[in-house]
């Protein structure tokens, strides 16, 4: 056992070379504590990584690997000059009598696949920060004051240039509305379609159970499930079910990752005019395309029935809580109503600093940037399951956070699930996602915030666990 | 007529000296005009004061009012050197489709007492943007990942160490839900009370319109309105209601402006603790006191009944969008669910930075740097009522934003409220905001974002109103 003998020169760290657990870990997991536990103050210098890679008898990438993922955390901060010190303030314990903030879990697993994660340790600090000063310097005083609930018309314009040459909308500024993420904007558009007289939403089969789903049920909604496959949405059975209106994600089906066809683009909106239907487009990353053809939003196709849905959440933090709607013009005020209602209007500093951001070009560079680095972690991913795990079929790789993967008829879904857990991995299964609908048992992989070590570490414990439930 | 002979030396503007408007507001109206229409463009300059008051045949002084209300309006940006250019952006006109955001009213009038506003002008936008900074800077990664409905830590504890502190609460940092404003806190609490079983709301009468009445008959409650006399809510009325719960005014009732003494509160509460009923203080602007002794807070006489509201709309600015509750312990949990589903949290770089602002004693010099400014408008209006409209009388003098003058028996509110917008004159009448009550007469002056010569000059239109009124 060694001992500690100053700060930026030694570190003292048990390690167990018998446990089973990488070295990387216990050295992360010892960091963490000595920071919980005040022993290692904010400020405080660690030791350079060879410094301390020599100290403990391990290889420096060792050493470095357990200190990006404390960086990653938020325990450490990388500083210039190359050295590495405890971070101002560190992240909290769960707090008590706090609801579920999403469903990506975290504690408790060595590797989470967790989904709905963006990677927050890549947020554009210094960008943002120059935004946040621009509109501090130079906004009319006006603008703090209480506005309608649209929201500031600089952001109006910034998304409707953006929205319009990235995503092929037909966007114009008087239609949008901003909200504070998808989550609001769909318990807005709700309101709206009750106070219209709706009275039956369908929703895709599987997909995510957190916001439309609760909300419409909470609302009266009759909810109707249209099942989802490989070409996304069955347009047949959307035609069936007598809605008024559909959440849909074309351009990448959460969670199978199908895309919706041209021809059945076409049809849901054939479907949505004769019928005097909404059509709502959950664009929710419409922004991580690896390699395929871009998919431009419906919205650009039928402006008038058809709700772009966007947000900040999956391509910036999911922290800002920036979310906006592009809508057709005869909901554009009893949504901005409602919007009023709800809370007056989303916080202005955000949004202008937002529209600076975008005017800028700073969240194309922030995309650009970002791209290569998911695709990485989704290349790793499949990579693994290709070398562990390949009689698992691997859905809708070309887009986004996540991927499906299929597993084989002889393995059950929640058996897999549970079994993993108890090997450190967590991950989701589809079943749960289902709404009336069966089908094959899947698994949900969120590869966003995870290392590529990582990913392959919880491919391999998935492997694991998966020969434990064909053993029993 | 003279003619513009170059932007920094010289501007077009035509007076007309017998017009019986101020030059000032000539000068003002004509700059703002040019500024909408695009004859002066952002980053002009205009002629130094003195250049354009020769160049006028006016006094300075009348062009330094005009500048001032621009800057403060946005129109005009004062830069470093002395010179005044046109701002980076202007204000819009009014934007098509929106709803109402707030009752203050403006364009229009030539005084508006519009209530509800509070000095944007005055928002403290260097230090906010040093907190920005230190939030960007140091904040750890996950903080902007989301989080819990119940806010960042960080600043249920700067809150606790401030509310404890300056307005008597018992608050601990565990029972504190951040929402974006009181708008929202109510719209939550409604949600949550409604859900266990809450069948009837009691509020003051007089009171505000725009959030607990309209959120509580749609959610299916009763509504029943307390009188409330010159010291605050009537209790025996409030323990005949059958209410489920009641939301006060306590510190100074809005509009009425009168306080809730010492034995009612115990009333109330001693009403709640019997009835399980819950107390909603809506302490709106007591931050602004003057020439009174300080209330503490309803809340720390009995945090388990009380819910405490405040909002930084008021103090630092309503596009903020921060509002905070301090809850019974037994609401927390629920409050917080409610607040996920409804948009998942409230912004976290704001909360950061308030929360850093607060820490630093930055908010607590900016109410000390605000409350003589009030006070002196305040006074300003005092003054002038004493010399006009002496038979009026002000209630509710000694904090807050606004002042309520009763009128004399002879006077019909709605007739002086009607006379005084044919005069140019915002004002509320204190008729509209009762619920089934009757009562005399009154008005509501806002007085907060007026300049004490605008407000000298609102109540000489008032008086000719109400000579109008009494001579038809």
């Amino acid at each position: 056992m060694r001992t500690n003998s100053g700060p930026a020169e030694d570190l003292f760290i048990e390690l167990d070379r018998e446990a089973g657990v990488p070295l990387h870990r216990q050295i992360g997991a010892s960091i963490r504590a000595s920071i919980r536990a005040g022993r290692l103050r904010t400020g405080a210098s660690l030791p350079p990584t060879r410094t301390l890679a020599t100290g403990l008898g391990v290889s420096r990438g060792v050493v470095v690997e357990a200190y990006q993922q404390l960086v990653a955390e938020g325990y450490l901060a990388s500083r210039s000059g190359g050295y590495t010190q405890v971070a101002a303030s560190i992240p909290p314990a769960a707090t008590a009598g706090s609801a579920p903030p999403t469903p990506a879990r975290s504690a408790g697993f060595t590797v989470d696949f967790g989904y709905g994660r963006t990677d927050v340790s890549q947020f554009p600090r210094s960008t943002w920060l120059r935004s946040v000063r621009t509109v501090l310097t130079t906004t009319p005083n006006d603008r703090f004051a209480y506005l309608d609930g649209r929201g500031v018309p600089e952001l109006h314009e910034a998304l409707c240039d953006y929205l319009n040459r990235v995503r092929g909308t037909s966007a114009v500024p008087g239609n949008v509305v901003i909200c504070n993420g998808f989550g609001q904007g769909i318990s807005l558009l709700i309101q709206v379609l009750v106070q219209r007289g709706a009275r039956r939403i369908a929703l895709e089969d599987p997909s995510s159970d957190d916001d439309a789903r609760v909300l419409a049920g909470a609302a009266g909604l009759d909810v109707v499930g249209i099942p989802v496959g490989p070409g996304g949405v069955q347009v047949d059975a959307l035609q069936r079910a007598d809605a008024d209106a559909v959440v849909l994600t074309p351009s990448h089906q959460w969670p199978t990752g199908g895309v919706l066809s041209a021809s059945a683009r076409a049809e849901v909106i054939g479907w949505a005019q004769r019928r005097g239907a909404i059509v709502i487009e959950d664009d929710y990353d419409a922004e991580y395309r690896y390699d395929r053809s871009p998919v431009g939003a419906m919205q650009g196709l039928a402006p008038d029935h058809v709700v772009y849905c966007g947000t900040a959440s999956k391509t910036l933090a999911p922290g800002l809580r920036l979310g906006w709607m592009v809508l057709p013009p005869h909901l554009v005020t009893d949504v901005a109503a409602a919007k009023v209602l709800a809370d007056r209007g989303s916080p202005v500093i955000d949004q202008l600093t937002f529209a600076d951001f975008l005017a800028r070009g700073e969240f194309d560079r922030h995309l650009r940037r970002m791209r290569p680095v998911y695709r990485r972690r989704r290349d790793a991913l499949l990579d693994a399951l290709r070398t562990h795990l390949p009689e698992l079929e691997p859905a809708g790789i070309a887009a986004g956070q996540h991927v499906v993967a299929w597993l084989p008829p002889d393995l059950d879904e929640a058996e897999v699930v549970t079994a993993a857990a108890r090997h450190g991995l967590g991950i989701h299964g589809v079943g749960p996602y289902r709404i009336a609908g069966s089908g094959p048992g899947g698994l949900i992989f969120g590869y966003a915030i995870l290392g590529e070590s990582a990913i392959a570490e919880g491919v391999a414990l998935l492997a694991t666990a998966i020969r434990e439930v064909r053993g029993a």
